[in-house]
């Protein structure tokens, strides 16, 4: 039992015992009205230092709250998104307080928790927040959490409610109040501010070590620019210093590493509104990313006994009711066209054309697995507002095949996929990745998922049987599988931390069916083959989005749009430099020469600017001596190299895809 | 005069001259109701004796129908296409009179002239022509032929007409009749066989050497299917056996190209009901030759100083609007697809999504010539009936690029274009090849022709220049440029002397303008670039179907989807196989074992209907000399060979994209 039960709960206690069950199971009984925070420190005083919120039977309280009924209960920390979320919203309550004492007679609209951080609508009235002003409000906030003021919850009603901001002339708070039902009303206070508010919120205004104003915004109430403007703060806070610097650090490079600025410098791609949105147009130098890529994965999938295929952009209307697309897929395909009386559909999706390819010769076991591969294009309709960059577009080259196999081969082309995965992300220097492995419910067999509980297991077995053999970090989760099998989600984290959803791998029982698809097996019977789809290296547009915020536009020198420049130092020179630009040419190496007029210093400014690996100055010494002063973008002067020696070696880079040495 | 003129022509005949002028320019005078025949008889009875027909005033004339009028002359002869197409039309009626003679009360219809022979339909009542009825009719045809009957003209009244075809009680010639104004009805006769026909006809049956009844079809009334069924001849006719002889073996030889045979044979490609006509799904040994056109192209181009770009595959109508292809070439595009309130259409050309990419970077003269690259796949509308295998479809693979430049770079950049497909006519073997320049006419500038005079001017001298300097042959033609400049079409001849129409290549001052496109020149100032378009390979569909029957499906080794088969001779032989499979890999040939429990004669069979080029045969004897028994695809055995010389053997054969030794 602790003080705030007394001061925010007065309702009969009645001396009796409610049974809590941890996530482990374990089941321990305390007194009815115990609050998470005393159940924490039931365990260890470490412990309660950490919670922040409890999730009651699914809900998430305040950890000072008391409960009073039978519970299943776990301690929100700040290792939780729960526990972050209301750390947050807490930490907007706070800011308000320190608002309101800086800037008295501000009124209060929202204050919400975001993905990563917070923020506040404030109607300042005639005032602004000046730049002074923010360090000032970070000041106060600060003084404030110092004192480790509790968050007290009180129950109201509405009358009680709309008499206090009427008393306020809070016009704001007033509108709130007449969307809500009496009974569900409670205020939080935490040292002299008090908010309308739902909760939960984090004990104390201690638990905030560290906090940033990030942003100052203007937005219209109720997001209707016929109202009023109101000052939109935004903010992060952090339980220690530690975080809050690693994360203002992060923001920094994360706006460095912008795939979009990045994308325009670089000259990766562009859009245009003649196109439309969403539908990149892939430049010069993002075609040399995008065949460099291509390379890779047909040098990939040859090795491991793919065939290659080449599919048309559309299909007809039947094509896809067959396939199930129609009508369950409709509102994220592009609408049909209509041609001689019949609809025809942009491709979505890449499986019932290699479907189709399939059918085309009759199959036996001998032709199993059957590796279908194509960088097919699909068209996907996202609503314009949800598009962003070479993250969410309506055009997607993907990196697709479709592995039609029998039961016993399953195992082996499963792992050997995962296998591809894992040499992809050893090349690209992916080292934080997550395989999310959705499976089905058993209680919606026939509903939810295909009827076919024994496959079911069975995959589901030897999907996990391969992860955890091949030691790959996976988490399972219940009831998430596809209609047609098991899949896994590829989370991958670029190097400066941000999560991707890559890719998605999933097992098929389904559209073998559906497609009448079949083979001899050596029964000479007629059966239906397992399928297997799969893009490790995800679509074009969202990988060498990620790639450029994980390289920082930095590429390793073979994906590199121009791998060398050669930088003559003076017109005198340009005769060597054309005898060393042949040389690299012929060796096959992307170069060319800076031949401008202009000052060495300045060559090498554009050229470390557009991130050109290597950096060839030739001057007086290297002519005389039959060498090449080499720099390495970002790193500077590698020294006076010979001529042959540099160029084996930057081939051998190539050749072997190396990572740009850190 | 000649005989026909007073069994023909009776009208009255005054004592004038008529100037009678020869597409060399040279004028000579003539007796007024002179004939083309008596003109060519005062030149050469050689001459007289090819003559079949007149170009008079642009109208094709019989060549012994009077000339009344000055008027240019041109004599038609077998080398003439109006020639050839009234020889056939004449072997029309000669057909028609043989049938019926050999079924007495047969109606005919219509008789015209094909690109290559003709047909007649005919109403046999309840008979019908079986195949020794075929020979029979090619004898009789033979006989009426040898007696070198005249082709009769006469003019006749439409009363007149009737009169005749109602005693004939033939209810075809009566519908047709119904159609035709009085005054402009003519009647031929030849022997015994006289019909409704506008002509115009050789001078009698006698240039007729050599005929081939080709095919029996039912064809329904006026091509309606509720009408009744009529049976259509089909026939081809020559000046001399010589050409038919060839003509046949031609035919059984295209047959046995056919493309659409091999390409389902070797396979390559497939059409699916589901996906839709005209839209080819490319299966694994499509796909490999369309890699390795690719990777010609990539690297003719990359040589050629091209940039490569990746655009998609729609674009929002105001794109068309812009370009000028909404609505002129709307008819040839898809319909479109409405999405948030705006119309998407697919692509049906390139150039748009290539202009937006040239515009999306400022340029200067610097970076002039810009040469835009992209495999882009298009899609075009055809209707249903014209789609035809790979040579006619919906979606089109274009080996597409775009080359702006300014004016003084024009002339150079169009010499490289002619380079790069002479280039590539030798790769592929094309011996025969034309280039037909379509130029303007000066009257429709501003209408037909943008008007920039001196642009034209300037470069079809250009376009002129570097043909005649490259001894490429090429025809002129008046007044079929494009709208935008002088454009020339790219005709080729397959092995067996098939024409096909490569490609296109346009000279473009428009579309620059239209699209704002702009560079600042050296003085500063923006111009607007030439622009020209080329495609030396066409699309994927049409080369690759040109290719199956230019090589008879027996690609050369580069080309080949499987390069090398293994045929162990027994299973005992499987351990050296796997070694030699290995060693080709490696050196990155495409080779398989067969490893199939079946005897080596089977095996060889098997391969070469495959059309594999190298067969490597292993027993005792190759296993105990580590050798190969080497054998070519449709030559046989090449003997023994030691297997590292082989290997370089086909290795440099495949580097060098060696054509196949005959």
């Amino acid at each position: 039992m602790n003080r705030f039960y007394y001061l925010c709960e007065h309702i009969y206690y009645r001396q009796k015992m409610v049974q809590i069950q941890f996530p482990d199971g374990a089941v321990r009984s305390y007194e009815k009205g115990i609050t998470a925070l005393g159940i924490a420190k039931s365990i260890s005083e470490g412990l309660a230092k950490k919670v922040l919120a409890a999730s009651v039977n699914g809900e998430v309280y305040d950890a000072t709250r008391p409960i009073q009924q039978d519970s299943a209960l776990k301690l929100l920390t700040w290792d939780d998104a729960d526990g972050k979320n209301t750390f947050w919203h807490s930490s907007a309550h706070l800011l308000a307080e320190a608002v309101e004492m800086q800037f008295p007679g501000a009124k209060f609209w929202v204050g919400p928790a975001l993905e990563k951080g917070f923020y506040y609508d404030i109607d300042l009235g005639d005032k602004t927040i000046k730049e002074e002003d923010v360090l000032s409000l970070e000041k106060k906030m600060n003084e404030l959490a110092k004192q480790s003021n509790a968050y007290i919850r009180k129950e109201m009603s509405k009358a009680e409610a709309i008499a206090y901001f009427t008393e306020k002339k809070d016009e704001y708070k007033l509108d709130l109040l007449s969307g809500l039902e009496d009974g569900s009303i409670t205020f939080y206070t935490q040292g002299a501010f008090t908010d309308l508010c739902r909760g939960p919120h984090i004990p104390n205004t201690g638990f905030i070590k560290a906090i940033k104003i990030t942003n100052i915004a203007g937005a219209f109430w109720k997001g209707d620019e016929k109202n009023k403007m109101l000052t939109r703060v935004y903010g992060i806070t952090f339980p220690n210093q530690k975080e809050l610097d690693e994360y203002l650090l992060l923001l920094e490079e994360a706006k460095k590493r912008d795939h979009r600025k990045l994308g325009k410098e670089l000259g990766i791609y562009t859009m245009d509104d003649d196109v439309g949105p969403g539908l990149p147009l892939w430049m010069p130098n993002g075609t040399i990313i995008i065949e460099e890529l291509e390379n890779l994965a047909k040098q990939t999938e040859e090795a491991a006994g793919y065939k290659r295929v080449v599919t048309p952009h559309i299909a007809k209307e039947s094509m896809y009711i067959k396939s199930g697309h129609l009508p369950y897929y409709q509102d994220s395909m592009f609408p049909p066209m209509e041609l001689d009386g019949t609809k025809y559909y942009l491709k979505a999706m890449n499986c019932p054309h290699h479907h189709k390819i399939f059918e085309a010769e009759p199959k036996s076991y001998k032709d199993m697995p059957l590796r279908l591969a194509e960088y097919g294009t699909c068209y996907r309709y996202e609503q314009s507002g949800e598009l962003f960059g070479l993250m969410r577009v309506r055009c997607l080259h993907m990196n697709d095949a479709h592995i039609y196999c029998t039961k016993e081969q399953f195992a082996q082309e499963f792992r050997a996929v995962n296998e591809m995965y894992l040499k992809y992300f050893k090349i690209f220097g992916i080292d934080k990745y997550v395989m999310r492995l959705s499976l089905h419910d058993p209680k919606k067999l026939g509903q939810k998922y295909i009827n076919e509980p024994e496959l079911w297991l069975e995959t589901e077995a030897m999907v996990r049987a391969v992860l955890i053999e091949t030691g790959t970090p996976f988490v399972e989760v219940q009831d998430e599988g596809a209609f047609y099998g098991p899949k896994i989600d590829v989370q991958i984290w670029s190097i400066i931390g941000r999560e991707f959803t890559l890719a998605t791998n999933q097992v098929d029982f389904a559209q073998g069916k559906r497609f009448n698809l079949s083979f001899t097996n050596k029964d000479n019977e007629p059966e239906t083959p397992l399928i297997i789809h799969r893009a490790p290296l995800g679509t074009h547009e969202r990988f060498i989005g990620f790639l450029l915020e994980h390289y920082a536009g930095k590429f390793p020198v073979w994906l590199a749009p121009m791998q060398v420049k050669i930088l003559p130092i003076s017109d005198k020179f340009m005769p060597y430099a054309a005898t060393v630009l042949a040389q690299f040419k012929k060796a096959g190496v992307r170069v060319e020469i800076d031949d401008r007029n202009e000052k060495i210093g300045k060559k090498i400014r554009d050229t470390e600017i557009m991130k050109v690996p290597y950096m060839l100055v030739i001057g007086e010494k290297e002519v005389a001596e039959n060498k090449l002063s080499v720099r390495r973008q970002g790193k500077g002067d590698m020294g006076m190299l010979d001529t042959a020696a540099f160029l084996a070696q930057v081939v051998e880079e190539i050749a072997e895809r190396r990572a740009p040495a850190e």
